[in-house]
This record gives C-alpha cells, structure tokens and sequence, in this order.
C-alpha cells in the first residue's frame, strides 16, 4: 500500500518552558518555571498570512492547522512544505498552486481575525447550519471518567508553570493528542493540523480543552465534525447557543467524577 | 470650571449572566448561570474595523479603548459619538476628522490581529523602547495584600459563571475599576476606555488581571504607563522579557498573601 501523502516538514518544537527568578512573599528566591511564547509568522508561498504568538511545541501542525481552519487550504495535498526557522521566527509554507481563489476571501476577513477581539466568525456561522454531527456514536459515564483520568495522569506543562491551554483528541478515553499553547486557538489548530497529517477522522472522536467553551471553540470543533466536546472550565451564552443548534454533546465543569451535561444528550449514557 | 470632554454615548450594556439548564453527575437538573458572549462589529465613520466577541457590560468604554490601545485614535476629543445597538450587534463611532492616515497602518496591519493569534505585536514592540515608567512610585507589600484582598470581596462574574477574564485598575488597594469579559483583551481595553473617559492617568496606578502575563497584556499595561502588574495567574516567557526590558514591576500567583515578584523589585517594599 502506498504511504498516505506527507508535505516536507521541518522538526522544529521549542523547548516548552524557561526558568526564570522570582521571590515570594517570605523573600525567599524561587527559580520558577514559565511557559515559553514566541511570535512565529506565517508566510505562505512567500506572503505574510498572520503572526500567532505560541508556545512553540508542534509549529508544523499549528501552521496546517491555521491554514485549514481558516479554510484557506482545502486538503492536505494543496501543501508542499513547511518549514520553521526560529532564527527569523517564521514558518514558509509552500503550496502546490497558490491560495487562488481563497485570497478574495483573505481580504474580507482580514478586518475580522482573532480571538474575543475579531474572529472569522461570520464565515463560520455560515458554514455551521451546513455541518451534521454523526447521531450513531456513544459516550458512556464509564468512558467518560476514564478520559478524565487520562487527562488528570498526563504529564502537562500547565502542572510545571501554568499560563498555558490544553487540549486533547481522544478515541474513547485514549488521548490520541495533547497540545499545550499559550492560546487556546493555537493549541486547537495544532490538533486539526495533526488530524490531517495522520487522517484522522473527527466524527466518532472527543474534544477535550482546558479552555472555556466560547462559540469558536465549539465552532472549530463543529467543523472538525467531532460530536463530543468536554471541558474542564465554564461556557459562554454563544458557545451554548451554537452546540445546541447543532446537536453536539457538550460538557462543562468536567473533572474527577464530576461533570454537567448541557447540550445533546441523545449521545451520552450516564 | 468647565467639564472635562466627553463624547456622546449610548448606555447599552447586557444582562452579564444567563441561565440555562445542565444536569450533573447524579442526574440531577441543575440551572447553571452561564457568561453571556455577544459579537459587536465596530463601525468607525460607518467603517467597519473589528468584530468583537464580547461579554457586553461596558461595550462604549470598549470600544473606545480598543481604538485607543489599537492606536486608531490618537485622543478622546477625536471621538464625537458611541452609539451602541443590540439589535444589530453594532457599535458606530463617530470621528471628528475620520481615521485618515491610520487608514495606511490599519491595511498593513489588518493580516495581524488578533489574540496568541496574531496581534499588532511587531508595532507594539517597536513603541515598547520608547517608554518610561515612573521610578518614584512605590508600593508596599501590605498594600499589595489590601488590594488582593478587596479583589477577593469583590463580586464577580467568574464567581457565578467562570469562563470570565477580570481586569482591574487600582490606586494603591482602592479599585477604580473592574471590568469582565471573555476576552482579556477586552477586559484591558474597556479599562483603557474608561480611563480616557474620566481622565484617569496610569503612572502610578496598579493594573490586577486574573489572566496570565503574556507578552500583550505586559505591553497593554506599559502603553498605558502603569509600572505595577499584578496576576492571580502565571506568566510566559515573552511577557517576562517585554517587562524586564521595560523595568515594569510584576506580579504572578498573586492570591491572598502569596505572590512571586518577578521584575522591577525596585519599586517594591516586602
């Protein structure tokens, strides 16, 4: 069997945390542990696209992942290369055939990117009403407590210094992924961008995020086409809004044995 | 003596909180208060700027602050009007004389917005060599613990709904300021506005942010003047070397009569 369609990747993570000098309140020195965050800017076939500010643990995945969420690469096949060079703290990707018709669309969004300041979030309601999440897949309580104890075992960065999101794939309570950034939207665009390398398929899968569940992360997870989405923190009106008129299950508060079940129930059996 | 300038604004906050149902680990139906998340699209001269997602509870202040911190709007007495509307998610600002040659950086600008996702980070950094904090401002540590215990009593969002950023401003341990939102950076933006609003200086004022010290809230602070930066969270690599560069006074783990001094102990007196 021929091996699935790679693009030329460099390997390029960054150590994830620094030590720094602090001194507490009994005056006493404490080399501390803190997350590391690097501007790593975005060219694609030479043109700046954006700068994101990240932990620096998966550049690759995160550039793919960008691209692909920001639907301005259509399949994995359209990328060439990726290579990251933290000398200039810029990541050059390389397509097949250019971003085409997507630069159109570049321009109008341009005005309207980021994260509570900006956002594509006009596209994506668009695109939301066209997405169905498969209704033939089960989450059990069981499960369920098994993936939060996998996620409570897991040797995270945010245990050493904080001031970092996590998020986590998960195949019934097996974590395929766990990506730690210093924005949520890195660390979730790192997994997309993993998903595609490996084609992993979304539809029978569990988002697990650190983060709140504000309406871009159910959106992005609602376009990975996963049913599940769980987290550890509270939601937003317009997260709750969007999963609802969707159908995804969703889960807030979720630690140890403890969770609240908000949205589409019809997939989980407690 | 004549008033101070003010421009004409609408009074249009949202409700901050909502309710919906969620059921728990024991089946039990449990109305759980949730944070509301609203997008506001900023018109400037019927320009539009930027979507924000936003909580909704000082929408006119963040408006003005975002044009403020974004460097759009050079002072208050540029702005002529605020005028929120829900029913179509807008906020128009109206300008004196229009944005003019701002219009030449918001193009260049535009591919790099945004939140660990962008910024306007390689503008910012360049201004951040350009300023002086106060050296003749001090603060205690019994004030600091005065203040992290008035942050405590104060009655929050987060403790009702999490999913919430918190920002404050403070003259010693006396809160001016206390804005939520499910942005941070919306949170500091508010503060911005409101500052600009009722004139209030930031040179020897102290900036408390539940959220954690990345480079832009390091840098926020700074173009605002204000040497103190204190956080209940941790910090990144990027926003430490920003606030050394600057000699900025900085906090992290700030809670109770905890915290870790990380740069700019010469204002400090433990």
């Amino acid at each position: 069997m021929d091996k699935p369609y790679r693009p030329q990747l460099s390997n390029a993570a960054r150590p994830a945390t620094f030590t720094v000098p602090a001194v507490d309140e009994h005056g006493a020195e404490v080399p501390t542990a803190i997350a590391g965050e690097h501007p790593l800017t975005l060219y694609v076939d030479k043109r700046e696209i954006v700068t994101l500010m990240t932990l620096g643990g998966a550049p690759e995945a995160l550039a793919i992942g960008y691209l692909r969420n920001q639907r301005l690469v259509q399949e994995l096949e359209d990328i060439v290369s990726v290579q990251v060079d933290w000398e200039t703290d810029a990541v050059a990707v390389t397509t097949r055939d250019g971003l085409g018709a997507q630069e159109q669309r570049m321009a109008k969004r341009t005005v309207t990117t980021g994260c509570g300041q900006g956002t594509v979030f006009g596209d994506l309601m668009e695109e939301i009403d066209g997405i169905r999440l498969r209704d033939d897949v089960i989450l059990t309580r069981d499960t369920l407590y098994a993936l939060l104890d996998n996620v409570r075992r897991h040797d995270t960065i945010y245990k050493q210094s904080g001031a970092i999101h996590g998020c986590a794939l998960a195949r019934g309570s097996e974590i395929l992924y766990f990506v730690e950034d210093v924005g949520r939207h890195n660390a979730v665009d790192a997994i997309a961008g993993l998903m595609w390398l490996d084609r992993v398929e979304g539809s029978d899968k569990i988002f697990y995020t650190t983060g709140r569940l504000t309406s871009e992360m159910v959106i992005k997870s609602a376009q990975m086409g996963i049913p599940f989405l769980v987290s550890r923190s509270g939601l937003t009106k317009m997260g709750h809004d969007v999963a609802q008129r969707i159908g995804m299950t969703m889960f807030g508060r979720a630690t140890n044995k403890h969770y609240l079940l908000f949205t589409g129930a019809q997939r989980f059996r407690p």
